[in-house]
């Protein structure tokens, strides 16, 4: 066997241990009872020990090293192997004590995250966030070193492959210039226009499930190849032809839960319609986060909160809760949907003030990572950074610097991938338009068939067989970009 | 650190790894869609290979025996790394390339047989079986040179460590000689009597759900360590922690189900009652599958269809249907638990004609084992065994030898332990009440504290400190023997 066919068969074992602890998650997110918790620990140790140990194995570095000499003819091969080298630069960078300490702190942090957030009790956290803090470093420190990159860049590298700082901060200041001066324009514009009104509930769960299942399928979800549940927090796991997205009900408002599922949907559709020829090899995989982000804001924001989606959904809604009246009605629906809004967190924020959340976090993140702030000085830093960019100030850490699991749960480096999403959706949905001028009049329809198949052509299919930006430049003709973005919000909002 | 410590270390990752396999199971059976069969495939595989691989890296023998030649002071350490070396045994004793062979053609023989059953056509299966049974004689003899014992307990301890056909032989003569007659007996006590009614229905599937809930709840499961749900075929899965029981709902009758919800229910006790103290490791696990039927036949036989456990169930089933009339009184019920009746299929059994079935499959899986009848024969000597055993003929295959799954997916050796359960159940219940004579008293008023709690003393917290038979004689004085069953048989039908 040559070494490159010997690596596909040692990355697709290690792929298929990892699926593995993607199904486990999804059980304990779903519906593992609380006394499986120590077990569910040392199952996903086990594996993920196991899988460090395939990737570390000695024989690899040789076997990628002898692969690479001669390079596959193939393109796809050749991208696979560039993808396995990432991953083995990833595992060993790092020796397993620092994983396992990493491992350790983030648990115990996170715990504690959860306590001191209800408590709003930052310096009951604080110990504990630095030596995750700590960790992360000596993670970046490692990681930069054998990634040649920033070790910022290093840490982001890990949900985002090949990002650079230069270039998400050179579009993050185009926004940040233009933001704050069009979230005026748009609340102004909005103060203008008639409120929009919740529609009365209550909402029962089942018939939102229903909805919501019905809403999917007509996006081209397969129930044959996935499930749709109820979690805390929602989220899209499982594996492709068993993709498992999950949302969490409330019987007063069903807005939220649907939208949520429609963001999910997009996510799943990503997973959907990856190459099957090259399930559970690495280039086979997502592109990376941004892109991932991209299909659910894609599907959320670009096409569901539009008008001519809810021009096909709004019948649909009132069907299903018994529903009518001018609450019921597109315009309304349409305004709820669309509504502006300055808020201090960052998962109820709207797509005009979002890029404000991100980029607040961002560039934090970049100051505790390089040593430019201390972690005491945090939460003064957030709110400063709020008052600047989105003009309102945090009244206590809850609102502030509390709110989001990432840090504590030891995801650095992973915020800035929702805005390059978000920039992303506008840009592919954008060309798609271009391309296939009749995608608008289609969704009024509920027709997502010309959508979706561009997608699939022009970036599911393409799975990582390149960089972020180049997949970028094959489907748009250009690299990530602002413009798109900032001329979808002007259109919506402007 | 010392050869036994680094055992019990390997032996903690490999058990973590097999639970892992037990929870992918479970949502194979319980909720997977269909397009996740071949991911799960993937995983499974995956998961296998790399535990055998762990069971037979060259350096476990070389620990083993090191660790053997200064056998640990602790008598539990001992029991330890005895059930350490039977797995070491029955992994090693296969080459690589039997353990996938035996893999696909259960796998192939399974997919077929299901086809095969519903269309009554042993023939068509027959080649596959013919396969399975082959891989199956080469397995039983590198498996019986290894634990040196005949190649049917070979197969036997794979379900059954160390069990012996000679002691089931004896066991098995006692009853064949005793249940023929006896059987007539109570057929004739029962034709004497009322005839079971089965209460009217609908039995909407929600109130049945919450009714079993209640059962298992006073029998002491604890919801946050385990969960009741749905599938085809009812099981017991799950981590101590995490138990998850099955059942399957019939809209017009809740008696089968329900009965079934409980088996599950002893089965689940047993695992939740094993010593904290040994989790993930060899010692720590159940004693084998006898022991485990012993635990639901504990509770489905033993207790839950006796007349107490009725006063004391009867009034909850009324509540729960809003039944009332002489169906529901607790002498209908009783009649109806304990109706006895000559039947085809196995799983629609009562206790009295059961081991004869399985005395059947017994029979016949030695012979087909030992060349002593040949797989084409198969047929006509199924028929003609029920004709001997129980006086009744098969008019089908499909009634006949296409009905259980077991050999058709490569589980032979597995069926006495079926009646060894039912012994054992009889001789460990009627010692618990010499004991404890209040038990039967306690049950009427639902209190099943002292029962569970002997089991979990003289049983569960033993795990697999001992052979079967040496916790037999720990808990009773006995080995196991026929004098209880047939004594419980004698009281409830003679």
């Amino acid at each position: 066997m040559s070494a490159y066919k010997e690596l596909e068969t040692r990355f697709k074992r290690i792929a298929a241990l990892g699926e593995a602890v993607g199904m486990l998650h999804w059980d304990m997110s779903v519906l593992m009872p609380p006394g499986g918790a120590d077990s569910r620990t040392e199952q996903l140790t086990a594996l993920k020990l196991t899988t460090h140990e395939m990737k570390t194995d000695s024989a690899l570095a040789g076997l990628l090293d002898e692969a690479e000499s001669a390079l596959p003819d193939d393109p796809w091969q050749s991208a696979n192997l560039r993808e396995m080298r990432r991953i083995w630069i990833h595992a060993n960078a790092m020796e397993a004590s620092l994983v396992e300490a990493m491992s350790r702190a983030c648990s115990a942090c996170e715990l504690i995250w959860r306590e001191a957030r209800l408590e709003n009790d930052f310096v009951r956290v604080l110990p504990y966030l630095e030596e995750v803090l700590n960790l992360t470093r000596q993670v970046a420190a490692v990681k930069s070193d054998a990634l040649i990159c920033s070790e910022y860049e290093a840490l982001l590298d890990q949900y985002e492959p090949a990002g650079r700082t230069a270039r998400i901060d050179e579009l993050f200041a185009d926004l940040a210039g233009f933001l704050p001066e069009f979230t005026e324009t748009a609340l102004s514009r909005q103060a203008e226009r008639a409120d929009a009104v919740l529609p009365d509930g209550p909402f029962p769960t089942e018939r939102q499930r229903i909805l919501g299942e019905k809403l999917m399928g007509t996006l081209g979800f397969d129930f044959d190849a996935g499930r749709l549940d109820v979690s805390l927090h929602p989220f899209c796991g499982g594996v492709p032809g068993d993709i498992r997205i999950t949302t969490r009900y409330a019987d007063n408002d069903f807005t939220q839960s649907l939208m949520g599922v429609l963001h999910e949907t997009g996510h799943a559709l990503y997973e959907m319609g990856l190459p099957d020829d090259w399930r559970y090899q690495p280039v086979g995989s997502a592109r990376g986060m941004a892109l991932h982000e991209s299909q659910s804001l894609l599907i959320e924001m670009q096409v569901c909160r539009s008008r001519e989606y809810l021009e096909f959904a709004a019948p649909l809604m009132r069907d299903a809760f018994g529903g009518s009246g001018s609450k019921w009605e597109v315009d309304n629906l349409y305004r709820l949907y669309t509504r502006v809004d300055r808020n201090f967190i960052r998962v109820d924020a709207d797509e005009v003030t979002y890029p404000a959340h991100v980029i607040l976090r961002y560039r934090l993140e970049r100051a505790l990572i390089d040593d430019e702030l201390a972690l005491a000085d945090l939460p003064g830093a957030w709110n400063d950074g709020m008052e600047d960019l989105l003009g309102i100030r945090p009244p206590d850490d809850r609102l502030g610097c509390l709110q989001d699991i990432h840090w504590y749960d030891g995801a650095w480096g992973y915020f800035p991938t929702y805005t390059m999403g978000a920039m992303a959706a506008a840009q592919l949905f954008a060309t798609a338009k271009r391309e296939l001028p009749d995608i608008p009049e289609a969704i009024s329809r509920g027709d997502f068939s010309h959508l979706i198949g561009w997608m699939r052509k022009n970036l599911h299919a393409k799975a990582s067989s390149a960089s972020t930006d180049e997949l970028m430049i094959q489907a748009t003709g250009e690299p990530l970009e602002t413009v798109s973005f900032k001329a979808h919000l002007q259109a919506r909002y402007g």
